[in-house]
């Protein structure tokens, strides 16, 4: 906002009709740093069920075990390690798991090209990334559709611009338009050269995990990237308690590169868990136990981050539902549990399983922010954009969210509790029946004493009838074409950005497409 | 939903086709319990910054002191009780206040005509009770229009059938075809005979307040409204610093009968207080601890609810803004002092600035309504219906809005950490690779285990586009011609129905219509 302001001025003194219509069109890209809690942790549970949850997890990893599938190597290292080994089973004595988890970092840094959107991940930091994974875009205008490359690249875009945003993240949505053994290539492209901010990698192959190391090492240099973790993956576990080789696969590329993995269930209590809360949670812990000590395995120090994607389901119809209480429940809940192992903790998002970015969106994905925020997360994948259970990624929610998550920056900084803050002297100088409007600490704090939305309408009725009596889809619709008219590419080493085209030409024409 | 199950099942014992057809179109009025919470509350402030704001609002109270307005009586009670009265300011020495408000309970039962509704005000409660005060009313046929008498009921009768709402409120809107001088009696006859849920009080005259007691003596007996606290009322400071005739002259009343009232400053930051979290929190405290401690100069024991009515400005219209992180960080802070005054807290509510109820006041008001349990709120006005500022009660949102505080009550019970519920033995089950859904586990809880929404759509995409693609407004829409359809007058003593339509008779026939 400095920066900004700064360039406000020099333009201004330039005087002339020119430099203030550039002012008037000035396109401030302000990028938030990653939220430092100044808040507590919400903590739902007592450390009596802590500890009743933790020997849970440790009797379902020595008991009942969790498999790694057509993975002999990983087989062979849980041996080493002391493991009882049957078949694909893996099976740990108590406390194996918890050991090995002992040389995971705490807190890492994710570095981006620009280094003023590096973001620490870990501690009281909170890593803000947008939707990840849907096939399926929406907006107004189209309607819902198969997401392509070009819509892919609007998504970056529109995170670029997304103030409140701190990481690109990484499958904005599936671009469904590329051959799906090449798709991977042009999503980091597009990371890399549209916006400067951190970004994942891919995973749905080991083989893509090395070109998205190697796309690293032209962006960032080779010594930088054996030195630096410039990805943070996302590593799914296949709940219940199964370890698939392909994810493993990338996670053994990406440890081995010491770049960061979130290692995540993907659990949907009734389905993938128990129907409880209790045992959603029990068995989360086992899975992120065991995969984390496997990450451990592969390189002692990886990155990682404790992941908990949970939610309930409706035994109605069997659909996944999002914003539920329950969820909130294992959220606030899994948060504990990765603190106590002193993990980063990845959870939460705009989720919602609404068709629109409607109502039901609004509460579900508000909800999911609230208690992200509260539970101690560390890293919010899907923090905007998510639609419809995660099938849809919608342009104008993606911004309608993305406006939201400046809520979550205020509420985080907590309350300042000063002479000043708690001005005395301005009810002395107002007094009974008085108004604050124009008192010295009013003008002197107003312009930054309470969070404005950038997107949400303030007006009266009256303006707001005149105005066209638009709601907030119709308004988010004008922002993201009005961000997207706005946008301009961050620079970049144009031989840095050769060799990474040249890349992705050669890796293409190295292989025929697959769509499947 | 035992009782409605029994007569299900005895319905069906009939055997009929009358019976069967009764059966399918029986209307379950159910109502929860009010919400006693089994989770922690979020305590944003440490006790030190806590302790600088009791010393502030001491500090307020001492030098600057609050306005008693054309009130001689209450000048006298404070002169008496050791205040230093000059004019109509009252100062008090630091300690005085809270010496006073040691005989106002923790906690107290008001009590509904249904004692199945009775309600605990205080401890670990949450009693939820609709929108109050708008002169307006909005519903997707009619859009927004003065509301009338027939709304106000169709709003009690919407609060009786909403089974997460404890309460029936007040003015869930002000039926402006009435005259102003006795709307009050249409009000309270309203909620005594359309729904059997404990009701608010007239407080906008002395007169008013002792018409609501007179009615509640012929609805409960005068001798068991003299022993028991059948009304909970709504008195409103005059922020900053100022207490009026009006609004004490009704807590007078109110407190000499032993009637609950909610000592609420009215605060938006910048305005009527401070523009800052920590000032408005002083000011808050400051007057909610003077208007406490005048109930109890009235009557020692009076039941009372330390309010905060509390929320931020926009700087560029001036318009009051909900959902805001600013006002969560007052509502969080606010419920830390209430306990530590003993006190039951009242504040937050489904509020937004919306002028419709679509997304943005959807995100505004689960913001709201998550905070208002996580901060210990023991009585929730406004927790259901509230649109544009509160100038508008919405028949679509107050169910909408009702729908999403079912989530509250399920979060609030925590998390259930037993053996049983750890499911060991289902994981065990299905172990890895497999599904729950079957298993005996889910079987035995699967209907009782996730909290269900009756409003949202959780419909896959191809059914829910084959039923019309609605959003969540046309679906509330719909809800509310079904509740209202479905609604049926709760039975009532004819006697006592005679007795109140006849005391309203008498006291309109006794004076000419005012409108001002």
């Amino acid at each position: 906002m400095a920066d900004a302001a700064t360039a406000r001025r020099r333009t201004r003194g330039t005087g002339g009709g020119a430099a203030r219509r550039a002012e008037r069109t000035a396109v401030s890209v302000e990028s938030a740093r990653f939220i430092e809690r100044r808040i507590p942790d919400f903590d739902i549970l007592d450390d009596e069920a802590l500890s009743l949850i933790e020997h849970g997890a440790e009797t379902i990893l020595q008991e009942i075990g969790v498999n790694f599938v057509n993975n002999p190597a990983a087989l062979q290292l849980w041996r080493d390690a002391g493991a009882d080994v049957t078949g694909e089973r893996v099976r740990m004595p108590r406390g194996l798991a918890r050991a090995l988890i002992a040389t995971a970092p705490s807190r890492f840094t994710q570095v981006a090209r620009n280094p003023e959107r590096n973001v620490e991940i870990g501690g009281r930091s909170l890593v803000l990334a947008p939707v990840y994974g849907p096939p399926f875009v929406h907006d107004m205008n189209g309607g819902r559709r198969y997401a392509t490359i070009e819509d892919f690249r609007n998504f970056v875009r529109l995170g670029y611009m997304s103030k409140w945003l701190h990481h690109s993240g990484g499958t904005v949505c599936e671009p469904t338009d590329i051959p799906v053994n090449k798709r991977h290539l042009d999503m980091l492209l597009a990371h890399m050269t549209l916006s400067d901010k951190p970004f994942m990698g891919s995973v749905t192959e080991p083989s893509r995990a090395r070109d998205s190391v190697e796309m690293c090492e032209i962006l960032f240099g080779r010594e930088f990237v054996a030195e630096n973790t410039v990805m943070t993956s996302l590593i799914n576990i296949n709940s219940p308690l199964t370890f698939d080789d392909t994810m493993m696969g990338a996670l053994e590329v990406y440890a081995a590169a010491n770049q960061a993995c979130i290692v995540s269930p993907f659990d949907v209590g009734g389905a993938m868990a128990p129907v409880s809360v209790a045992g959603t949670l029990t068995q989360v812990l086992a899975e992120v136990m065991a995969g984390i000590a496997y990450s451990q395995l592969v390189r002692p120090g990886a990155p990682v981050i404790f992941g908990a994607f949970v939610t309930s389901i409706d035994m109605n119809s069997g659909a996944p539902t999002f914003g539920t209480p329950e969820a909130a429940q294992i959220t606030y809940g899994a948060g504990q549990l990765a603190r106590r192992l002193g993990l980063p903790y990845r959870s939460a998002g705009a989720f919602t399983g609404s068709k629109l970015p409607d109502a039901q969106a609004a509460y579900e994905t508000s909800n999911s922010l609230n208690m992200g925020l509260l539970s101690g997360v560390n890293f919010m994948l899907h923090a905007c954009g998510w639609l419809e259970g995660g099938l849809v990624s919608s342009f104008e929610k993606f911004v309608m969210d993305a406006d939201q998550l400046g809520a979550l920056h205020k509420l985080a900084q907590g309350i300042e509790v000063t002479e000043e803050s708690m001005a005395l002297d301005a009810v002395r100088e107002v007094g009974p029946g008085g108004h604050y409007l124009g008192c010295a600490h009013t003008q002197a704090h107003f312009k930054t004493a309470f969070w404005r939305s950038d997107l949400l309408d303030y007006k009266p009725f009256e303006a707001w009838a005149e105005d066209g009596m638009r709601d907030t889809l119709t308004l988010a619709n004008a922002r993201v074409r009005k961000l997207l008219d706005q946008y301009r590419q961050p620079a970049l080493d144009p031989a840095i950005n050769d060799a990474l085209n040249d890349y992705v030409a050669r890796k293409k024409a190295a292989a025929p497409d697959a769509f499947s």
